[in-house]
Protein backbone atom coordinates (compact mmCIF):
# COMPACT_ATOMS: atom_id res chain seq x y z
CA UNK A 1 0.00 0.00 0.00
CA UNK A 2 0.85 3.65 0.10
CA UNK A 3 -0.77 6.82 1.83
CA UNK A 4 -0.72 10.46 0.10
CA UNK A 5 -2.22 13.79 1.02
CA UNK A 6 -2.73 16.39 -0.65
CA UNK A 7 -4.64 19.55 1.33
CA UNK A 8 -5.79 22.70 -0.53
CA UNK A 9 -6.57 25.53 1.59
CA UNK A 10 -7.00 29.72 0.76
CA UNK A 11 -2.80 30.34 1.20
CA UNK A 12 -1.98 27.47 -0.69
CA UNK A 13 -1.52 23.53 -0.90
CA UNK A 14 0.51 20.71 1.23
CA UNK A 15 1.55 17.67 -0.66
CA UNK A 16 2.99 14.19 1.51
CA UNK A 17 3.72 10.50 0.26
CA UNK A 18 5.06 8.00 1.78
CA UNK A 19 7.75 5.76 -0.08
CA UNK A 20 6.72 1.97 0.81
CA UNK A 21 5.93 -0.11 -1.96
CA UNK A 22 5.47 -3.60 -1.39
CA UNK A 23 4.10 -6.76 -3.75
CA UNK A 24 3.61 -9.31 -0.74
CA UNK A 25 6.25 -9.26 2.06
CA UNK A 26 8.87 -10.61 0.18
CA UNK A 27 9.37 -7.46 -1.81
CA UNK A 28 8.58 -4.45 0.00
CA UNK A 29 10.69 -1.78 -1.71
CA UNK A 30 11.75 2.46 -1.33
CA UNK A 31 10.14 4.22 -4.10
CA UNK A 32 9.01 8.14 -4.03
CA UNK A 33 5.40 8.47 -5.09
CA UNK A 34 5.82 12.39 -5.93
CA UNK A 35 6.41 13.74 -8.56
CA UNK A 36 6.96 17.39 -9.48
CA UNK A 37 6.66 19.23 -13.06
CA UNK A 38 7.97 22.86 -12.66
CA UNK A 39 8.87 26.30 -14.46
CA UNK A 40 9.52 28.41 -12.29
CA UNK A 41 7.72 32.00 -12.38
CA UNK A 42 4.90 29.88 -14.77
CA UNK A 43 3.91 26.51 -13.37
CA UNK A 44 4.30 24.30 -10.09
CA UNK A 45 2.43 20.84 -10.69
CA UNK A 46 2.86 18.41 -7.86
CA UNK A 47 1.34 14.69 -8.87
CA UNK A 48 1.00 11.89 -5.96
CA UNK A 49 0.50 8.30 -7.07
CA UNK A 50 -1.20 4.86 -4.96
CA UNK A 51 -1.65 1.85 -6.79
CA UNK A 52 0.08 -0.52 -8.76
CA UNK A 53 3.55 0.68 -9.29
CA UNK A 54 4.02 -0.79 -12.94
CA UNK A 55 1.06 1.50 -13.57
CA UNK A 56 1.41 4.83 -11.98
CA UNK A 57 5.28 4.73 -13.05
CA UNK A 58 4.29 4.37 -16.57
CA UNK A 59 1.98 7.28 -16.12
CA UNK A 60 4.39 9.20 -15.23
CA UNK A 61 6.80 8.26 -17.87
CA UNK A 62 4.44 9.35 -20.57
CA UNK A 63 3.44 12.66 -18.84
CA UNK A 64 7.67 13.07 -19.16
CA UNK A 65 7.98 11.81 -22.47
CA UNK A 66 5.22 14.11 -24.08
CA UNK A 67 6.53 16.99 -22.40
CA UNK A 68 10.10 15.85 -23.66
CA UNK A 69 8.77 15.89 -26.99
CA UNK A 70 6.37 18.65 -27.32
CA UNK A 71 3.70 16.18 -27.91
CA UNK A 72 0.79 18.27 -27.16
CA UNK A 73 -1.27 18.50 -25.15
CA UNK A 74 1.01 17.94 -22.18
CA UNK A 75 2.07 19.23 -19.03
CA UNK A 76 3.86 22.19 -19.89
CA UNK A 77 1.87 23.18 -22.80
CA UNK A 78 -1.77 23.56 -20.70
CA UNK A 79 -2.75 26.94 -20.21
CA UNK A 80 -5.30 25.79 -17.08
CA UNK A 81 -5.49 23.22 -14.08
CA UNK A 82 -8.45 21.28 -15.56
CA UNK A 83 -6.52 21.03 -18.75
CA UNK A 84 -3.57 19.41 -16.79
CA UNK A 85 -5.68 17.64 -14.97
CA UNK A 86 -7.22 15.98 -18.58
CA UNK A 87 -3.73 15.48 -19.56
CA UNK A 88 -2.51 13.11 -16.51
CA UNK A 89 -6.29 11.48 -17.24
CA UNK A 90 -5.24 10.98 -20.70
CA UNK A 91 -1.80 9.11 -19.89
CA UNK A 92 -3.79 6.83 -17.40
CA UNK A 93 -6.13 6.09 -20.16
CA UNK A 94 -2.86 4.96 -22.30
CA UNK A 95 -1.62 2.91 -19.54
CA UNK A 96 -5.11 0.93 -20.19
CA UNK A 97 -5.09 0.55 -23.43
CA UNK A 98 -1.42 -0.76 -23.75
CA UNK A 99 -1.48 -2.69 -20.85
CA UNK A 100 -4.98 -3.31 -19.24
CA UNK A 101 -6.02 -6.59 -20.91
CA UNK A 102 -2.49 -8.22 -20.17
CA UNK A 103 -2.81 -7.26 -16.58
CA UNK A 104 -6.33 -8.97 -16.77
CA UNK A 105 -4.87 -12.18 -18.30
CA UNK A 106 -2.44 -12.20 -14.96
CA UNK A 107 -5.54 -11.56 -12.70
CA UNK A 108 -3.84 -8.16 -11.61
CA UNK A 109 -5.77 -5.14 -11.06
CA UNK A 110 -5.21 -1.79 -13.07
CA UNK A 111 -5.04 -0.30 -9.49
CA UNK A 112 -4.49 3.54 -9.47
CA UNK A 113 -5.83 6.48 -7.65
CA UNK A 114 -4.01 10.12 -7.93
CA UNK A 115 -3.63 13.28 -6.13
CA UNK A 116 -2.80 16.31 -8.71
CA UNK A 117 -2.20 19.88 -8.01
CA UNK A 118 -0.89 23.23 -8.06
CA UNK A 119 -1.21 26.33 -10.31
CA UNK A 120 -0.38 27.64 -13.73
CA UNK A 121 0.17 30.97 -14.53
CA UNK A 122 -2.70 33.52 -14.72
CA UNK A 123 -5.49 30.73 -12.85
CA UNK A 124 -5.90 29.86 -9.11
CA UNK A 125 -4.23 27.05 -7.09
CA UNK A 126 -6.39 23.93 -7.10
CA UNK A 127 -6.07 20.48 -6.57
CA UNK A 128 -8.01 16.52 -8.27
CA UNK A 129 -8.06 13.72 -7.07
CA UNK A 130 -7.72 11.49 -10.50
CA UNK A 131 -9.14 8.07 -10.67
CA UNK A 132 -7.82 5.05 -12.75
CA UNK A 133 -10.69 5.36 -15.12
CA UNK A 134 -8.48 8.87 -16.42
CA UNK A 135 -12.09 10.85 -14.84
CA UNK A 136 -11.23 13.25 -11.72
CA UNK A 137 -13.02 15.37 -9.25
CA UNK A 138 -11.40 18.73 -8.01
CA UNK A 139 -10.92 19.61 -3.97
CA UNK A 140 -13.07 22.68 -2.86
CA UNK A 141 -13.30 24.90 0.35
CA UNK A 142 -15.69 22.03 1.68
CA UNK A 143 -13.37 19.27 0.78
CA UNK A 144 -9.85 20.70 1.46
CA UNK A 145 -7.95 17.87 1.59
CA UNK A 146 -7.66 14.48 -0.87
CA UNK A 147 -6.22 11.19 0.72
CA UNK A 148 -5.53 8.14 -1.57
CA UNK A 149 -4.04 4.21 -0.86
CA UNK A 150 -4.36 3.42 3.39
CA UNK A 151 -6.57 6.39 3.91
CA UNK A 152 -8.23 4.97 6.82
CA UNK A 153 -6.08 5.41 9.82
CA UNK A 154 -5.08 9.08 9.04
CA UNK A 155 -8.60 10.38 8.21
CA UNK A 156 -9.93 11.21 11.56
CA UNK A 157 -7.34 14.03 12.56
CA UNK A 158 -7.61 15.37 9.61
CA UNK A 159 -11.56 15.85 9.99
CA UNK A 160 -10.80 17.56 12.91
CA UNK A 161 -8.14 19.70 12.18
CA UNK A 162 -7.94 20.64 8.52
CA UNK A 163 -10.61 23.32 7.31
CA UNK A 164 -9.95 26.31 4.23
CA UNK A 165 -8.74 28.44 6.84
CA UNK A 166 -6.22 26.17 8.17
CA UNK A 167 -2.78 27.79 7.67
CA UNK A 168 0.01 26.00 5.43
CA UNK A 169 1.76 25.10 8.71
CA UNK A 170 -1.12 23.72 10.51
CA UNK A 171 -1.88 21.65 7.61
CA UNK A 172 2.16 20.38 7.11
CA UNK A 173 1.91 19.48 11.09
CA UNK A 174 -1.58 17.60 10.91
CA UNK A 175 -0.74 15.62 7.53
CA UNK A 176 2.64 14.77 9.59
CA UNK A 177 0.98 13.46 12.17
CA UNK A 178 -1.90 11.86 10.34
CA UNK A 179 1.37 9.96 8.62
CA UNK A 180 2.17 9.01 12.05
CA UNK A 181 -1.09 7.36 13.09
CA UNK A 182 -0.87 5.50 9.63
CA UNK A 183 2.88 4.13 10.09
CA UNK A 184 1.92 3.30 13.77
CA UNK A 185 -1.27 1.50 12.81
CA UNK A 186 -0.52 -0.27 9.44
CA UNK A 187 3.50 -1.81 8.56
CA UNK A 188 2.60 -1.21 4.55
CA UNK A 189 2.84 2.87 4.68
CA UNK A 190 6.39 3.81 5.32
CA UNK A 191 9.33 6.41 5.44
CA UNK A 192 11.09 8.06 3.93
CA UNK A 193 7.81 10.61 3.33
CA UNK A 194 8.11 13.20 1.17
CA UNK A 195 6.82 16.69 1.72
CA UNK A 196 6.57 20.15 -0.69
CA UNK A 197 4.33 23.26 0.52
CA UNK A 198 3.44 25.63 -2.42
CA UNK A 199 1.97 29.02 -1.66
CA UNK A 200 -1.06 30.12 -3.47
CA UNK A 201 0.69 32.73 -6.39
CA UNK A 202 4.60 31.55 -5.93
CA UNK A 203 4.24 29.67 -9.15
CA UNK A 204 7.44 27.86 -7.47
CA UNK A 205 8.01 25.44 -5.16
CA UNK A 206 8.16 26.93 -1.90
CA UNK A 207 9.76 23.92 0.55
CA UNK A 208 10.60 20.73 -0.07
CA UNK A 209 12.02 18.19 2.16
CA UNK A 210 12.64 14.23 2.13
CA UNK A 211 11.59 12.76 5.84
CA UNK A 212 13.82 9.89 6.65
CA UNK A 213 14.04 7.66 9.79
CA UNK A 214 16.73 10.61 10.68
CA UNK A 215 14.32 13.26 11.13
CA UNK A 216 14.62 14.74 14.94
CA UNK A 217 11.44 16.61 14.28
CA UNK A 218 9.23 13.92 12.88
CA UNK A 219 10.42 11.63 16.08
CA UNK A 220 9.55 14.20 18.43
CA UNK A 221 6.12 14.66 16.43
CA UNK A 222 4.89 11.09 17.04
CA UNK A 223 5.70 11.13 20.73
CA UNK A 224 4.93 14.58 21.55
CA UNK A 225 1.48 13.87 19.33
CA UNK A 226 0.99 9.91 22.05
CA UNK A 227 1.59 12.10 25.20
CA UNK A 228 -0.70 14.55 24.36
CA UNK A 229 -3.20 11.65 23.38
CA UNK A 230 -2.78 10.22 26.52
CA UNK A 231 -3.25 12.68 28.48
CA UNK A 232 -6.15 14.11 27.28
CA UNK A 233 -7.58 10.58 27.95
CA UNK A 234 -6.79 10.96 31.35
CA UNK A 235 -8.25 14.03 31.72
CA UNK A 236 -11.64 12.98 30.21
CA UNK A 237 -14.52 12.75 32.35
CA UNK A 238 -15.32 9.01 33.03
CA UNK A 239 -18.56 7.66 32.19
CA UNK A 240 -21.77 8.87 34.36
CA UNK A 241 -23.21 5.97 33.65
CA UNK A 242 -20.82 4.07 34.48
CA UNK A 243 -19.80 4.95 37.72
CA UNK A 244 -23.68 6.40 38.51
CA UNK A 245 -25.15 3.10 37.95
CA UNK A 246 -23.13 0.87 39.71
CA UNK A 247 -24.59 -0.04 42.94
CA UNK A 248 -22.06 -1.96 44.15
CA UNK A 249 -19.10 0.04 42.80
CA UNK A 250 -16.82 -3.30 43.39
CA UNK A 251 -18.93 -4.88 40.83
CA UNK A 252 -16.30 -4.04 38.09
CA UNK A 253 -13.18 -5.19 40.06
CA UNK A 254 -10.64 -3.06 41.91
CA UNK A 255 -9.54 -2.12 38.69
CA UNK A 256 -12.02 -0.17 37.32
CA UNK B 1 -20.69 -1.93 7.90
CA UNK B 2 -20.56 -2.49 11.33
CA UNK B 3 -18.47 -1.62 14.05
CA UNK B 4 -17.31 -3.44 17.22
CA UNK B 5 -14.39 -3.84 19.41
CA UNK B 6 -13.62 -6.44 22.28
CA UNK B 7 -10.89 -5.87 25.10
CA UNK B 8 -9.23 -8.65 26.80
CA UNK B 9 -7.46 -6.90 30.22
CA UNK B 10 -6.08 -8.12 33.25
CA UNK B 11 -9.14 -7.29 34.99
CA UNK B 12 -11.49 -8.09 32.37
CA UNK B 13 -13.61 -7.64 28.98
CA UNK B 14 -15.01 -4.63 27.61
CA UNK B 15 -17.51 -5.48 24.36
CA UNK B 16 -18.73 -2.42 22.56
CA UNK B 17 -20.72 -2.93 19.24
CA UNK B 18 -22.77 -0.37 17.00
CA UNK B 19 -25.93 -0.94 15.26
CA UNK B 20 -25.93 0.49 11.94
CA UNK B 21 -26.78 -2.21 9.14
CA UNK B 22 -26.46 -1.15 5.27
CA UNK B 23 -27.20 -2.99 1.87
CA UNK B 24 -27.25 -0.06 0.32
CA UNK B 25 -27.88 2.91 0.99
CA UNK B 26 -31.58 2.63 0.86
CA UNK B 27 -31.22 -0.04 2.89
CA UNK B 28 -29.99 1.64 5.75
CA UNK B 29 -31.30 -0.11 9.45
CA UNK B 30 -31.08 -0.65 13.58
CA UNK B 31 -29.86 -4.01 14.46
CA UNK B 32 -28.09 -4.95 18.02
CA UNK B 33 -24.89 -6.77 16.90
CA UNK B 34 -24.14 -7.61 20.60
CA UNK B 35 -25.87 -11.16 21.69
CA UNK B 36 -25.03 -12.52 25.85
CA UNK B 37 -25.71 -15.75 26.24
CA UNK B 38 -25.28 -15.98 30.13
CA UNK B 39 -26.08 -18.32 33.43
CA UNK B 40 -25.35 -16.14 36.47
CA UNK B 41 -22.72 -17.82 38.49
CA UNK B 42 -21.75 -20.24 35.89
CA UNK B 43 -21.08 -18.31 32.67
CA UNK B 44 -21.33 -15.09 30.42
CA UNK B 45 -20.18 -15.67 26.87
CA UNK B 46 -20.54 -11.94 24.18
CA UNK B 47 -20.65 -12.90 21.10
CA UNK B 48 -20.03 -9.25 18.67
CA UNK B 49 -20.59 -9.82 14.87
CA UNK B 50 -19.67 -8.19 11.83
CA UNK B 51 -20.93 -9.14 8.21
CA UNK B 52 -24.02 -10.33 6.45
CA UNK B 53 -26.65 -9.97 8.52
CA UNK B 54 -28.25 -12.94 7.33
CA UNK B 55 -25.07 -14.80 7.93
CA UNK B 56 -24.97 -13.61 11.44
CA UNK B 57 -28.46 -14.09 12.47
CA UNK B 58 -28.74 -17.61 11.11
CA UNK B 59 -25.29 -18.41 13.71
CA UNK B 60 -26.94 -16.80 16.54
CA UNK B 61 -30.11 -18.55 15.60
CA UNK B 62 -28.33 -21.74 15.82
CA UNK B 63 -26.57 -21.04 18.56
CA UNK B 64 -29.71 -20.25 20.66
CA UNK B 65 -31.82 -23.43 19.11
CA UNK B 66 -28.77 -25.55 20.06
CA UNK B 67 -29.20 -24.30 23.60
CA UNK B 68 -33.06 -24.52 23.56
CA UNK B 69 -33.22 -28.49 22.57
CA UNK B 70 -29.82 -29.60 24.40
CA UNK B 71 -28.15 -30.32 21.34
CA UNK B 72 -24.54 -30.74 22.68
CA UNK B 73 -22.23 -29.22 22.58
CA UNK B 74 -24.21 -26.18 22.84
CA UNK B 75 -23.01 -23.10 24.44
CA UNK B 76 -24.42 -24.00 27.66
CA UNK B 77 -22.87 -27.07 27.57
CA UNK B 78 -19.25 -26.91 27.05
CA UNK B 79 -16.80 -26.33 29.60
CA UNK B 80 -14.56 -24.47 28.19
CA UNK B 81 -14.10 -21.32 26.06
CA UNK B 82 -12.21 -23.23 23.49
CA UNK B 83 -15.15 -25.63 23.44
CA UNK B 84 -17.23 -22.29 23.26
CA UNK B 85 -15.25 -20.91 20.46
CA UNK B 86 -15.50 -24.00 18.69
CA UNK B 87 -19.36 -24.01 19.39
CA UNK B 88 -19.61 -20.68 17.38
CA UNK B 89 -17.36 -21.81 14.62
CA UNK B 90 -19.39 -25.02 13.74
CA UNK B 91 -22.29 -23.25 13.80
CA UNK B 92 -20.59 -20.71 11.10
CA UNK B 93 -19.82 -23.66 9.03
CA UNK B 94 -23.57 -25.06 9.43
CA UNK B 95 -24.46 -21.63 7.91
CA UNK B 96 -22.03 -22.37 5.20
CA UNK B 97 -23.21 -25.69 4.12
CA UNK B 98 -26.34 -24.37 3.75
CA UNK B 99 -26.86 -20.99 2.28
CA UNK B 100 -23.22 -20.46 0.61
CA UNK B 101 -23.58 -21.67 -2.74
CA UNK B 102 -26.90 -19.90 -2.99
CA UNK B 103 -25.28 -16.68 -2.10
CA UNK B 104 -22.69 -17.55 -4.85
CA UNK B 105 -25.58 -17.92 -7.20
CA UNK B 106 -26.23 -14.56 -6.23
CA UNK B 107 -22.90 -13.28 -6.34
CA UNK B 108 -23.10 -12.40 -2.70
CA UNK B 109 -20.35 -12.89 -0.31
CA UNK B 110 -20.12 -15.28 2.44
CA UNK B 111 -18.80 -12.26 4.91
CA UNK B 112 -19.44 -13.08 8.75
CA UNK B 113 -16.57 -12.34 11.55
CA UNK B 114 -16.90 -12.07 14.86
CA UNK B 115 -15.70 -11.44 18.66
CA UNK B 116 -16.38 -13.64 20.99
CA UNK B 117 -15.00 -13.81 24.86
CA UNK B 118 -17.06 -14.21 28.33
CA UNK B 119 -15.68 -16.64 31.33
CA UNK B 120 -16.90 -20.38 31.92
CA UNK B 121 -16.72 -21.21 35.85
CA UNK B 122 -13.40 -22.84 36.44
CA UNK B 123 -11.15 -21.24 34.00
CA UNK B 124 -9.85 -17.76 32.87
CA UNK B 125 -12.03 -15.36 30.92
CA UNK B 126 -10.81 -14.97 27.43
CA UNK B 127 -11.50 -13.50 24.01
CA UNK B 128 -11.53 -14.89 20.32
CA UNK B 129 -11.86 -14.02 16.93
CA UNK B 130 -13.65 -16.39 14.69
CA UNK B 131 -13.14 -16.00 10.77
CA UNK B 132 -16.20 -17.16 8.32
CA UNK B 133 -14.56 -20.31 7.57
CA UNK B 134 -15.12 -20.88 11.39
CA UNK B 135 -11.56 -20.98 12.70
CA UNK B 136 -10.25 -18.76 15.54
CA UNK B 137 -7.22 -16.88 17.33
CA UNK B 138 -7.11 -15.79 20.78
CA UNK B 139 -6.41 -12.55 22.14
CA UNK B 140 -3.53 -12.18 24.37
CA UNK B 141 -1.61 -9.70 26.75
CA UNK B 142 0.44 -8.78 23.20
CA UNK B 143 -2.77 -8.39 21.33
CA UNK B 144 -5.28 -7.35 24.10
CA UNK B 145 -8.00 -6.21 21.54
CA UNK B 146 -9.84 -7.29 18.87
CA UNK B 147 -11.72 -4.89 16.06
CA UNK B 148 -14.16 -6.22 12.89
CA UNK B 149 -15.98 -4.30 10.80
CA UNK B 150 -14.54 -0.34 9.62
CA UNK B 151 -11.86 -0.90 11.73
CA UNK B 152 -9.36 1.47 10.62
CA UNK B 153 -10.57 4.75 11.79
CA UNK B 154 -10.41 4.15 15.31
CA UNK B 155 -7.55 1.85 15.32
CA UNK B 156 -4.90 4.06 15.67
CA UNK B 157 -6.12 5.64 19.57
CA UNK B 158 -6.56 1.97 20.66
CA UNK B 159 -2.93 1.22 19.42
CA UNK B 160 -2.36 4.15 21.72
CA UNK B 161 -4.09 3.49 24.87
CA UNK B 162 -4.80 0.01 25.54
CA UNK B 163 -2.73 -2.68 27.22
CA UNK B 164 -3.04 -5.69 29.27
CA UNK B 165 -2.66 -3.62 32.22
CA UNK B 166 -5.69 -1.36 31.48
CA UNK B 167 -8.35 -0.75 33.93
CA UNK B 168 -11.66 -1.90 32.72
CA UNK B 169 -12.89 2.05 32.94
CA UNK B 170 -9.77 3.08 30.80
CA UNK B 171 -11.18 0.78 28.39
CA UNK B 172 -14.52 1.30 27.76
CA UNK B 173 -13.23 5.29 27.85
CA UNK B 174 -10.80 4.16 24.91
CA UNK B 175 -13.14 2.05 22.93
CA UNK B 176 -16.00 4.91 22.85
CA UNK B 177 -13.73 7.81 21.91
CA UNK B 178 -12.55 5.05 18.90
CA UNK B 179 -16.01 4.98 18.12
CA UNK B 180 -16.28 8.27 17.98
CA UNK B 181 -13.56 8.61 15.48
CA UNK B 182 -15.55 6.24 13.35
CA UNK B 183 -18.59 7.48 13.37
CA UNK B 184 -17.38 10.93 12.43
CA UNK B 185 -15.11 9.95 9.31
CA UNK B 186 -17.45 6.88 7.98
CA UNK B 187 -21.33 7.08 7.74
CA UNK B 188 -21.78 3.27 7.26
CA UNK B 189 -21.22 2.92 11.49
CA UNK B 190 -23.83 4.60 13.65
CA UNK B 191 -25.73 5.33 16.82
CA UNK B 192 -27.28 3.38 19.11
CA UNK B 193 -23.85 1.58 20.47
CA UNK B 194 -23.73 -1.56 22.93
CA UNK B 195 -21.82 -1.46 25.50
CA UNK B 196 -21.08 -4.22 27.81
CA UNK B 197 -18.07 -4.93 30.84
CA UNK B 198 -17.51 -7.96 32.59
CA UNK B 199 -15.02 -8.07 35.82
CA UNK B 200 -13.23 -11.49 35.50
CA UNK B 201 -14.40 -13.78 37.98
CA UNK B 202 -17.92 -12.68 38.25
CA UNK B 203 -19.16 -14.80 36.02
CA UNK B 204 -22.63 -12.47 35.30
CA UNK B 205 -22.43 -9.34 33.37
CA UNK B 206 -21.38 -6.26 35.22
CA UNK B 207 -22.57 -3.90 33.21
CA UNK B 208 -24.58 -3.49 29.73
CA UNK B 209 -26.18 -0.19 28.25
CA UNK B 210 -27.63 0.99 25.42
CA UNK B 211 -25.57 4.27 24.06
CA UNK B 212 -28.78 6.25 21.86
CA UNK B 213 -28.32 9.96 20.52
CA UNK B 214 -29.65 10.87 23.73
CA UNK B 215 -26.39 10.12 25.64
CA UNK B 216 -25.13 13.28 27.24
CA UNK B 217 -21.97 11.65 28.04
CA UNK B 218 -21.18 10.36 24.34
CA UNK B 219 -21.96 13.75 22.91
CA UNK B 220 -19.69 15.27 25.32
CA UNK B 221 -17.09 13.12 25.00
CA UNK B 222 -16.75 13.69 21.25
CA UNK B 223 -16.38 17.21 22.36
CA UNK B 224 -14.06 16.86 24.57
CA UNK B 225 -11.95 14.57 22.48
CA UNK B 226 -11.82 16.75 19.29
CA UNK B 227 -11.37 20.07 21.82
CA UNK B 228 -8.55 18.20 23.47
CA UNK B 229 -7.10 17.16 20.32
CA UNK B 230 -7.15 20.34 19.07
CA UNK B 231 -5.58 21.94 22.04
CA UNK B 232 -2.37 19.33 21.96
CA UNK B 233 -2.05 19.90 18.06
CA UNK B 234 -1.80 23.39 18.66
CA UNK B 235 0.96 23.12 21.74
CA UNK B 236 3.03 20.96 19.39
CA UNK B 237 5.81 22.52 18.03
CA UNK B 238 6.16 23.53 14.52
CA UNK B 239 8.87 21.86 12.21
CA UNK B 240 12.04 23.28 12.93
CA UNK B 241 13.39 22.86 9.43
CA UNK B 242 10.41 24.70 8.18
CA UNK B 243 11.08 27.43 9.98
CA UNK B 244 14.81 26.93 10.17
CA UNK B 245 15.63 26.47 6.20
CA UNK B 246 13.20 28.67 4.57
CA UNK B 247 15.67 31.86 3.74
CA UNK B 248 13.04 33.98 2.83
CA UNK B 249 10.32 33.16 5.73
CA UNK B 250 7.59 34.80 3.25
CA UNK B 251 8.19 32.45 1.15
CA UNK B 252 5.30 30.11 2.27
CA UNK B 253 3.09 33.45 2.10
CA UNK B 254 1.60 35.28 5.40
CA UNK B 255 -0.82 32.26 6.56
CA UNK B 256 2.31 30.46 7.37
Amino acid sequence: MTYCVGTLTQSGLVFVSDSRTNAGVDHVATFSKMNVFEKEGERVLVLLSAGNLGVTQAVVSYLREDIRHDQRPHLFSVTSLFGAAQVVGQAIRKVWENDGRYLKDFSTDFVASFIFGGQISGGPHGMFMIYNAGNFIEASPDTPFFQIGETKYGKPILDRVINYQSSLLECAKCVLISFDSTIRSNISVGLPLDILIYAKGRLEVGFYRKITHDDEYFRALGQSWSDGLRKVFKEIQNPDWLEKNIVDKNLLGSAL
